[in-house]
This record gives C-alpha cells, structure tokens and sequence, in this order.
C-alpha cells in the first residue's frame, strides 16, 4: 500500500513538472476565461497573472500568484498576452523577459508587431468574452500561429487541451476571420440595438424581438444564411421597402436599412 | 358505466360543437406550422385549407379536407389568409364567403387593406418560419387586430390557444414591429451571409463563425444590446476601422461596413 502511494507521489511530481507553465498578461474578460479554462485543462496551469492595476487582480483565486509589477514576472513555458488591441506592441516592448515565446490574443493584430525581444506567437480565441456569461471553450476555434514549428507544436497542444477545434492560420488570413467577427459579432448585435430602439419609440418591448432573434442565429445550424435568407428585399417587394424606408425617413438607421437592402437586391435580384 | 359512458358521448359532442371552426387559405409555411399547432390546441379546429395549387395540399394530413377551389370553401368561424403579402389583397377580393371573420397574416399589411366584403382582421405570428423546422408556438408572440371587439376577443381566444404572448396592436404599430423584425432577422441574416462570402475567400469553413454568432444571440438573454455592444467602431479604434475598410476596398460589402460603422461611432462616440 505505502509502495503503490508513495510510485502515486512519484507519478504526481512527474506530472507536475511536466506541466507547461503559463504566465497571464493581462486581467480582462479574455484573461479571466482563459485562466478558468487553462486551470481545467491538463498539462499546463497558470502560475501567474499580472496586470499593472492591482484592483483587477483581486478577481482571480487567491491560490494564484499575481503581480503588478514586469521586475517580478517569473520564468514560464508561455506568456499570454491579453490586454487591449492597442496597447499590445509597446506593453510586448515593455516586457523585461527575453527569448521566450510570448503570443497574444488578438484577431486583428499582427504576429510581427510583438517586441522582436521574444519568440512570437498568437492565441486567438474565436468568440467573444464577456464578465458574467460562462464560456464553453471545447466549442471554440481557436486561431494558433508562431514563428517557429516547435513554438506552434506547443501552442497546438494548449489549444487542444481547452478546445477541439485548433487551427493554424496566418495573421493574413487571421485579420479576415477577425472582419468576419465584428461583422456576425459587433454588426448583428448593433442591429438588435436598433430594432430595440424602434421598438421602443412604439412603446413595445425589446422581448417581443428575441423568439425572433434566436431562431434566426440557430438556423445556421441546419441551413446556410443563403437559403435561409427571406424578407421585402429578397423578393424583391418595392411597395414595402419604399413603405419601410418612409417609416424611417428621421431616423439615424436610413442609411443602414438601404444599404443592405441594396445590397441584397443586387445580389438576388440583379438591381 | 353505460350511463357515464353516455354522458361522456354528450360532453364530447358538445365540446366539438362549441369549438370554433377554421378554415385555412394557403399551404405555405406559415399556413403549415399554423395548422399543426391548432390541431394541438384546444377549443379550436382547422376544417380546411384552400391553395389554388392542389399539389401544395398533399403535405397536410390526409383527415383533413382540402379544396383548390374558391366556390368548395366552407362555412367556418375564421378564415385565416396565408397568403403571400403583395397577393392578400387581390386574395381578399376573390373570396366568395361574406361578412364572415376574415383575417391576414402579415407584418407589413394593414388591417383596412382586407376586402370590405368580410369582418377585417389581422393574426401576426412575430416569427420566421421554414419549412423543415419545428417551431414552438408558445413562445412566439400573437400581434391580433380586428375592427370590433367581438372578433378581437375570438382572435385574442385563438391566440391565447397557441401561444403565451398575444398582444393587441394597431396596424400602425404592427408595420413597426415588422420593420424591426426585417432587421433582426433578415438583415442579421445577410450579415451572416456576408461572413460566411469572407470566410469562404479564404477557403475557411463558415462554421468556425457559429459559436461566436450563436452567443451574440443568446447574450440578449442577459444583457440589453447596448450593454452587450463591443468592436473597434464601439470603442472608436480608427486603426482597425481602416484596416478593415483597406481589406474590404474591392468587395461589395464596403459599404454596408462604412455605414453600421459610422452609425455605431456616431452613438458612442459623437462622431
């Protein structure tokens, strides 16, 4: 009994030191999720968040060593960057480590742009993160590049051990899939803000929309938004375009309604 | 219990005669799925359905009487038109019952559009339907309109038999909704259409946008599309925007980017 315990602990310790180590940088929502994730994964754990606001670390477990300050970042297989888009190149220029592999977590930055001082790489999660909803990351593609093969093999594997679904991409092809997102992601969420506001100059509230609203995002998943694609201006119906575009003669959202209007009368109706 | 059975007989046959009657006219989706969820409701019953075009008839059950003819229509408590919106007029007009409760279907028709030959009235499922999926008609809110009370509380009962949300709006305020609802759906949509046309110019598989397209619709569960509103135009990052815009320079969509953009920055940003 005390032999099989004692292989146990050996086994243990093995484990442990195999483990890659991951320093966070950063302590907003995509940190947040990462390190949750990252600490239900096997074969790397976090052993570090830093952010320069002490504040914001107050949210991560206290078992978690965390720092505010770049002197006192430890040593770490990894280091993920994970603040804003446009702080990333001076905050990678900032770091005081050297030659190791420090990724960041954007869709629109480009890998070349981190501090030439370490190996680069980028970790880009295909969703988006907020404070209090729970994120499934199996479900999440997540967009790996580096700038070497064993960097990307690594990248690979802590990919795979949150997600199942991990592709490599260039940042060429990556600043595409980023359009993509704010297109499906930001676009579409702005629209649900002005069909909440048109309901609400009527009076009428924004929960009228939402059956609406979630049958039309999970009809992706049995057809594509061509053939699901319906309304005035895929049949071409002027009587209610002109009819709608009247409704919205004062309103801020004239242009957008023509625009995509005209835009699928072009592409269904030859205009 | 030959006595109970008796009585039993007595209830069923006054429960059949007191259920009020409705004859459907049109065989399209929303005839389809409106059909199938007042065989599943209680106290009213679809005695028939009417489409010009015999062929469109096969897909509903056998048991139920079926007729392409005008003269064939039966004596029922309400008609309900589903009928393409720019034909519900002319429909109206060619119908030969009188003074009987005629209602439409539609988001964008008026009420008053409807033939003076019957009582006008207006039953608006706030939902898109397709053929192949199942729809839950609890969810989906009822939009009822008639010109007098009697057949508004008939239309209120109806509604109320199917689903937990009707709501009584003038035509007015109906041909808002539906404006709002051509936004939220089928614009959503395009732009769903316009990532996957990105994605696939990269030979990437539209499927990598599904989760992040899925939880921007199920966000509005928790928070308002205000709140929930994130991207470079929400946050006035002119980097990106011309980044996104200089990969867009030769694609159809630029526009349609231009325009969501300048809207989301001119709210948050005083642009």
């Amino acid at each position: 009994m005390f032999h099989l315990f004692s292989k146990l602990l050996t086994f243990k310790n093995y484990y442990l030191r195999s483990m890659k180590s991951i320093v966070l940088l950063g302590a907003g929502n995509v940190a947040t999720h990462l390190c949750k994730a990252i600490y239900n994964s096997l074969g790397f754990k976090v052993i570090q968040v830093y952010n320069r606001n002490e504040n914001s670390l107050a949210f991560f477990p206290s078992a978690l060593d965390k720092t505010y300050s770049l002197a006192k970042i430890k040593e770490a297989d990894i280091y993920i960057i994970a603040v804003p888009d446009d702080a990333i190149v001076s905050f990678s220029e900032s770091l005081l480590i050297k030659n190791k592999l420090v990724v960041h977590t954007s869709g629109s930055v480009a890998m070349e742009a981190l501090s030439d001082k370490n190996r680069k790489g980028v970790f880009y999660p295909l969703q988006s993160f907020s404070k209090n909803s729970e994120v499934d990351f199996s479900e999440i593609p997540m967009c790996i590049e580096a700038q070497n093969e064993s960097d990307l093999g690594l990248l690979n594997q802590l990919g795979n051990s949150i997600s199942n679904n991990v592709l490599a991409v260039s940042s060429e092809k990556r600043e595409k899939i980023h359009l993509s997102a704010v297109i499906v992601n930001n676009f579409v969420n702005y629209l649900y803000q002005v069909g909440n506001d048109l309901m609400q100059e009527q009076s009428l509230s924004f929960d009228l929309l939402k059956p609406l609203i979630l049958e039309t995002a999970n009809k992706i998943n049995t057809l594509a938004p061509a053939e699901a694609q319906t309304g005035p201006a895929k049949r071409n119906d002027k009587k209610t375009i002109e009819k709608q575009l009247h409704l919205l003669k004062d309103s801020p959202y004239k242009d957008i309604y023509q625009d995509i209007t005209n835009s699928i009368l072009k592409k269904y109706n030859n205009h």
